[in-house]
């Protein structure tokens, strides 16, 4: 593969692209080959100032990279509401897609992307680095341990940013026409990976917004809180979630076993590079006469040789690669585990729409 | 006061009452000076095994204890179906009183409890030793620090313990004619008392119980998790708690500000006796391209010189002495907060036996 490396377009200049640009050239099975802006100047200036070769050909509109014969695969880190008419037009274009979350609007949309990428043949994957840290899979191998961790019955993850009066009045995020979403698409979309994840993506069968929702004076949601259960028995899982533009940087996991608890603060974009770590404790007691614990939580620190969105660069690479070599069909893991999180995600919203009423999947 | 310590008689010999009989003899102005049990033997066996001295009275039955004149105060872990008539009857008799949570079955009872307690110039305070840690004035002081915490918009709390089968099956905590609030009484409590803790003891205006409530069969809950809502505006704050009998040990706060964020995981029974911490991050940002935090969290430490439950007998014994010595009134502050606990409580109670319909306050 060293030798075929899958050639990137990067379609769009949003500042998330400058961190995947770079996790494209680090990953061992991919190169950045065209970079595409609706203006060449600001494509020009992307290609500068993030330090791409003269090789690297540069686009300004969408259009032509799709056009483009030496592009196997795109990363699109567009506004949501533009996702459903390029990711379409790429997969047309047997452009194999790595899609920024939301994937899009609604499960309607993404629908339409994943048809068009099936019927085309190409991959699709979304762009939750999170989920390519090896910490990620270090956690899953202990909350599935069931002796040390028991039934998982609740857990809570949080996703919060403290976003500017500029970020707040002007970014894409708070825009009814780019990310219509707002937080719930920009920040729960984590929270909702994260509990499907930790449940082995089965679906929650009812979904519940909770009634302190902040919209700015456009309807875009800022701050909403969600409950999702699965199941009615006690022998089920329960889960909160909390996402914020108004509140500071936080962004947990908390899972509650019958007989462990794992907590991680950093799930999203880990403190530093080359590690990460979260904290397990299994077995708590009390000392005697109730004045102390007989343990203490212990840190498990994951180390990794590349950072997390330059293995999910790799691993969707990797898939693409076997697509291109063997003809082999697109993977249908990672499409899944889009497509169920914005199935969750389209529920909270209705449940927000219709004044908080429980929504059952 | 050192030659004058206030004489604590026992009433319930609960294992709770070993951690404070012990917090009693090493608080500096207080001492055990009697012990009552609904038997004799019992009474004379916990004596013998917390190593109280021959000079401390042995009661088998509670009346005893309470027509003792050598008694000043009591400590009453009984089951909360028997607080408010002994309660109320060692009010009558001018014991002060150091009440084991939750208070009361209902705020109703609990203001028959401190009705007597008012009408007989007694002070009241409830068991809730975790207020009275140095740790938790400083988490205070953090948090209320507008310029570096910002206004609190969301908090988080769980109080957790997994119960061994013989505790499900027998103890008083799941026995509707003992503790009828079941894991609501005994752990929500905590969770209740740290969110009105945080915004100074403001009432939430709305509660309401999330679907998840699990009972036994005999109608106690062994889990549930609620929302708390103060005002309805996005300046307002929200809140979600959750209890449990059924996962394992956890005791968090997470206390999100608008510019920084708290954390704290054994905020009911610190890990150790002589120091307990706590997390705090202000201003996280993440570094150039999103590849890591500016910043980690903070673990700030605060050393005690004497543990959280000898600092609340000392608070009590202080309180009690003042109106010894001095005559005064009782201190309304403990009663209030009492009060306001098992005000949200019942709300809590209420949104679970109406089906989670939300219960304003």
């Amino acid at each position: 593969m060293a030798g075929n490396p899958i050639r990137f377009g990067i379609v769009g200049c949003a500042e998330i692209a400058r961190k995947v640009a770079r996790a494209i050239n680090s990953a061992p099975n991919s190169t950045v080959s065209a970079v595409a802006s609706r203006s060449l100047d600001k494509a020009l200036n992307f290609a500068a100032v993030n330090g791409l070769p003269d090789t690297v050909k540069v686009y300004g509109g969408y259009d032509q990279i799709l056009d483009d014969p030496c592009v196997d695969a795109v990363y699109m880190p567009l506004p949501t509401s533009l996702h459903q008419r390029w990711a379409i037009l790429a997969a047309e274009k047997k452009k194999h897609i790595l899609l920024e979350k939301p994937t899009a609007l609604d499960v309607e949309e993404l629908d339409k992307i994943l048809d068009a990428c099936e019927s085309n043949g190409v991959q699709f994957m979304d762009g939750s680095m999170w989920l390519h840290h090896p910490r990620t899979a270090k956690m899953k191998e202990i909350i599935s341990d069931t002796k040390l961790f028991g039934h998982v019955n609740y857990i809570h993850s949080t996703s919060t940013t403290s976003g500017t009066k500029q970020f707040l009045e002007e970014n894409i995020r708070v825009k009814p026409d780019l990310d219509a979403l707002g937080a719930l698409g920009d920040l729960a979309w984590y929270c909702i990976g994260a509990l499907l994840w930790a449940k082995d993506y089965k679906l929650p069968t009812q979904v519940h917004a909770l009634p302190d929702v902040t919209k700015n004076s456009a309807g875009v949601i800022l701050s909403c809180t969600a409950s999702l259960q699965w199941g009615k028995s006690s022998n089920e899982t329960f889960a909160t979630i909390h996402c914020s533009f108004l509140s500071h940087t936080s962004m947990d996991i908390a899972i509650s076993g019958a007989c462990g608890s794992l907590n991680v603060y950093d799930f999203i974009i880990p403190y530093q590079e080359t590690s990460a770590s979260f904290e397990f404790t299994s077995g708590a007691k009390f000392a005697e006469l109730h004045i102390g614990w007989n343990t203490r939580p212990e840190e498990v620190e994951v180390v990794n040789e590349l950072p997390q969105e330059a293995l999910m660069v790799a691993e969707f690479a990797r898939l693409v690669g076997a697509i291109k070599t063997t003809g082999s069909r697109p993977d249908s893991k990672w499409p899944q585990i889009s497509r169920k999180t914005q199935l969750v995600m389209d529920a909270v919203k209705k449940s927000i729409d219709s004044d908080c009423k429980p929504v059952y999947l």
